[in-house]
């Protein structure tokens, strides 16, 4: 292979987001420079901030340039390293893009670039032990300070950072309820997940049954969605509920501004907090929570689920599989296998 | 005088409250049992939050009962004590309600029963050294955690709670940007209260002027109003943003639920906050507030307004000024003088 493939960003999403928003091409292989790593990318992460990057607006990252092909976090493989501490052949992360090779350094862009650790797969550092995973691990934590005999509810709990947020609930004691999208979802949940109940949003009256599932009401809601969840879990806070916030993807393919929830008030009723954060910023942290994440899957009381897609061809309509509802798990796309 | 006049509670309001929400009734003066006062009513205290303590719905206190007196802060004289503490003539500081006369005692009412201190007027006690003072202070120093050098914008900034809030963030070395509607209340702001830059959103953009005064974004927002001020204020967030939920009076009498903002995405992508709180959670750290509330009154750095009115008739319609936005400052209105 001597062309780089690419995917680039043609023009900014109107409403949802699909492959007329994306172009494809070709390149000449890039050259990586003095303290620089060549990397052929082996698998895509495909996250819901991502829809994001690609609207021109002020945000915690700088949008996606019309014309540059589309940003994505990825696993890939030194193909050429004038770097001391990377040798050709090294599972790497970093953020990729939607092409075949990217020159990659440490401290060079969201990612930087660093090792793949030994007998962790791609998958599992794109997911468990990525964004996602990470996203959940702080996010839940850090901001949701959930305590044993609490009840905590996650929405978008079957996606790749709700199924994990829960199932941290569940590990340090908490009643945990999840709200997601169909019944092979919610199945997934409640038989592998051990969440203590689900709620199908797509076939059950969202409100009413977090008042059914929740008899104490809520002491952390860790939201992915916003809207008319957001609304509804609004309805029952307990005192002093902490609302960590995660994702808004109910709104992210909107036209129009949607507007927020009626009930804000009850933050204040309640002395209850909303809180949002950056998974970024948290990147210094990230070995203490791996750390931790691995104990949990070894020990088996944390389950993931990947969906890995295949073919370049793919990638942007992978994309799309988000906001629709489609994937089952963390939302992966295979672009190679290692060498 | 041997009856007590009383305002009642007559049907919950639709909308806008007014007079005829409430009926008058005359009652016999009511007897102190053992470790109770009778307590003539002097001042009567209106806060915006009375207006949700009309509603049939749970919230921080129990709702006003049909036919019940309309609950209200007060100052009052002792009549007649059967409790070791409290002496015939004490100024006390209790929740009389629309009513002369109202049994107390130290743990009755969510104000319980306490002496004015020697020295302190009742325009004071309900004002910058009662609920709305209080209410400033701890809701903008705990929640709010201003720093100097950081930009604090106000809400309701001539209100009783809101003009006290900006003081102390001036007082602490912040930038203090406010919000009210028309002339008189902004001049009062800038030229008596010391607050850096006004925004009148009764004839001015509101987006527009938070941009242009605010050039180094939100550290604070002091929100009473909720509505599109705040999703004004939200798309000027700096990192780390702090949103200090007191009210949202914009709302409180609208006859539909009223749509949130439509960017609380922002908190997430500046990984900022929204808190709410109850003032009643903080009565037993009163002591330090009003001390140090006093010392800025009485080196002239905390000014305050009072808007008495007087004459029991006009209690029901002194309520309504409060939404239309009349009062010039902490709503009082004067019953009878001190003995």
């Amino acid at each position: 292979m001597n062309t780089n493939r690419q995917w680039l960003l043609a023009q900014r999403p109107q409403g949802m987001v699909g492959k007329d928003n994306f172009t494809y091409a070709e390149q000449a292989i890039p050259e990586p420079g003095d303290g620089q790593v060549l990397v052929r990318n082996l698998y895509l992460s495909f996250d819901p901030t991502q829809r994001g990057w690609m609207e021109d607006r002020e945000s915690y990252l700088p949008p996606v340039g019309i014309g540059e092909p589309m940003r994505a976090g990825s696993i890939g493989q030194v193909v050429e390293s004038r770097h001391a501490d990377f040798a050709q052949g090294d599972l790497v992360q970093t953020t990729g893009g939607w092409q075949d090779f990217v020159v990659a350094a440490p401290g060079l862009g969201p990612m930087g670039l660093s090792k793949v650790p030994d007998g962790v797969t791609p998958e599992m550092m794109l997911s468990v032990l990525g964004i996602t995973g990470l996203t959940a691990y702080f996010g839940l934590l850090d901001l949701g300070q959930p305590k044993a005999g609490e009840t905590v509810l996650v929405s978008g709990a079957a996606g790749a950072t709700g199924s994990v947020a829960g199932q941290i609930a569940r590990i340090k004691g908490c009643r945990v309820v999840g709200i997601a999208g169909g019944p092979e979802k919610c199945a997934w949940l409640k038989d592998e997940a051990g969440f203590d109940e689900v709620i199908d949003y797509k076939s059950e009256d969202v409100n009413a049954r977090i008042a059914a599932t929740c008899p104490n009401k809520l002491d952390v809601y860790f939201d992915n969605v916003g809207g008319e969840i957001l609304e509804a879990a609004l309805n029952h806070l307990n005192l002093r509920a902490r609302i960590v916030m995660c994702g808004g993807i109910s709104g992210y393919n909107a036209t129009q501004p949607i507007p927020g929830p009626a009930n804000l008030m009850n933050l204040v009723t309640m002395r209850a907090r909303m809180e949002g954060f950056i998974i970024l910023d948290y990147m210094s942290r990230a070995p203490e929570a791996i750390n931790e994440l691995l104990g949990w899957i070894a020990s088996g009381e944390l389950k993931f689920q990947v969906d890995v897609q295949e073919g370049f061809d793919n990638i942007p309509d992978t994309l799309q599989r988000l906001f629709t509802g489609k994937n089952l798990g963390k939302q992966l796309l295979k672009i190679a296998d290692p060498v």
